[in-house]
């Protein structure tokens, strides 16, 4: 008895019955997207033809990502960054024009209220690990003027690949964040420590996932820069260490781009503005343009 | 600026890429799923190409869902009924041969261990309310001779349309729950309560979805079989009651199969057989065929 019951909706019907109980939903954005959504939900049924065990394990996978999510914490986020859908919303919404510097990934550790900081001024006083560095930044327009009074939110993980927030003995004071003012000639730069790579969180179930799929949770070794200026269209970026051996491995959430790997190139001696900046010892120095393009 | 930066990377490129992250996953099947997982979820992102505020406000409702799951729920489940996605694996994995009773949904409400009860017997005993209700079966095979020894789960809600785990009143006992055995004739016959229609739980975040896009919550009255016996293929699956309106509005969860609908007759009259039942008021007399499938 291999032929199919007659009687029985096909997976096509199924499908139709249920975009059909979409078509009442007065806002037709979110009747598009609801309807998109079954039509790539069901081709993914049917293509997989998933056994009733392993629909059960999709299902508390996904309660089980649920159980990871706080006030703090959105593990559907990570989920989103490992399956590089975060990558693919960043595209869709912040292409930049040929020349202007591209946007990847906002990550969730931004914070707002980063001290307004001096030119020169060292973001990571707080770290004791970490290499000193000095970071040079340029911003310009897609006519390579530059762009005065454009304000710059940096923050970085420090020199042992923690984040603020993951240093318990911070007590929520902020480090390696700042905001900076470009001046006349576009320019901003500050004092820091060379962040180093690290994991995102694997305690959960995308930690789980990823393992079973045999893929490492590393994202290489990054500075985050968010710039707005008057008139022009706002970037988030990061800047990438083009010496951290992990870039070969690729970035766990797929956030590198070509144009974003720069060197941090390591100084044996401070010159004398770089003195100034307290550093007497080697140190690593990253020159950086940004380039906007018109809003 | 409307030209697109060539350094960026096209959808088609981060697709690509991030198939390539499963290349090493040692079980072929993860492989497969996770890679059609990514291809559709990417495909989804592209055709709808939601802002930055929408993917987002979509990570929320994830994250929301995960909040409605607990030992007793998991509202992944809901979610994937009313769209559509259950019926479908149930379809994949359940076909049944022309002539054979179809299967839908198991639902979330079936429980292990009901008692196995004497033909005639009341599974409704602890419902104050409902039409007395008589359920006469049969278990045919494909040629329609009856099969004996098979055994048959029951459950159903009760006349105000609630499953007997959401009574407090009961405290975990079983109501509207038995097990019977077909004999050799295939019989087998039961006392109930007419089964009310009732709404799937719209507390959550399926609830909410529901209601922005206009759909109803509504299950028609059904009552729950689930039939196995030796040298047969098992069937799970509802008869739903013809005569409830709600049949018209549809299933919420898409459950409903023309051929499983069945006529709930009203008798005025209880009939000898009917009395020795401890019926002595008008009542509903259900007529079934079940026909199982060699396996």
């Amino acid at each position: 008895m291999t032929r199919k019951n007659m009687r029985n909706k096909t997976a096509e019907e199924i499908t139709a019955d249920v975009l059909r109980t979409f078509e009442n939903t007065a806002d037709p954005r979110l009747k598009q997207v609801m309807q998109s959504l079954v039509k790539h939900l069901h081709a993914f049924v049917e293509d997989v033809r998933p056994t009733t065990q392993e629909w059960l394990d999709a299902l508390e996978f996904l309660k089980d990502t649920g159980k990871y999510c706080d006030d703090t914490r959105n593990e559907f986020i990570l989920l989103c960054d490992t399956l590089g859908v975060s990558i693919l919303i960043d595209l869709i919404n912040n292409g930049k024009a040929e020349g202007a510097t591209e946007s990847t990934l906002l990550g969730p550790v931004h914070r707002f209220g980063a001290p307004e900081l001096p030119h020169g001024a060292d973001i990571a006083a707080g770290s004791q690990d970490g290499i000193p560095t000095v970071v040079k930044c340029r911003v310009l327009d897609l006519g390579r003027n530059p762009v005065a009074d454009a304000l710059i939110d940096v923050w970085q993980a420090n020199g042992d690949g923690l984040y603020d927030s993951q240093i318990p003995e911070l007590d929520g004071k902020m480090d390696c964040r700042g905001r900076f003012r470009s001046d006349e000639g576009g320019r901003f730069f500050f004092r820091t420590v060379r962040p180093k790579f690290y994991s995102v969180p694997v305690d959960g179930s995308v930690g789980r996932m990823l393992r079973a799929v045999n893929r490492h949770s590393m994202r290489p070794s990054h500075i985050h820069f968010m710039i707005n200026a008057n008139g022009y269209e706002s970037v988030t970026t990061h800047i990438f260490d083009a010496n951290d051996s992990h870039l070969e491995g690729g970035d766990t959430t797929f956030a590198v781009k070509q144009s974003l790997i720069r060197p941090f190139v390591l100084r044996d001696k401070p010159d004398d503005e770089t003195k100034r900046m307290g550093i007497d010892s080697a140190y690593c120095l990253v020159d950086l343009e940004f380039v906007l393009q018109a809003s």
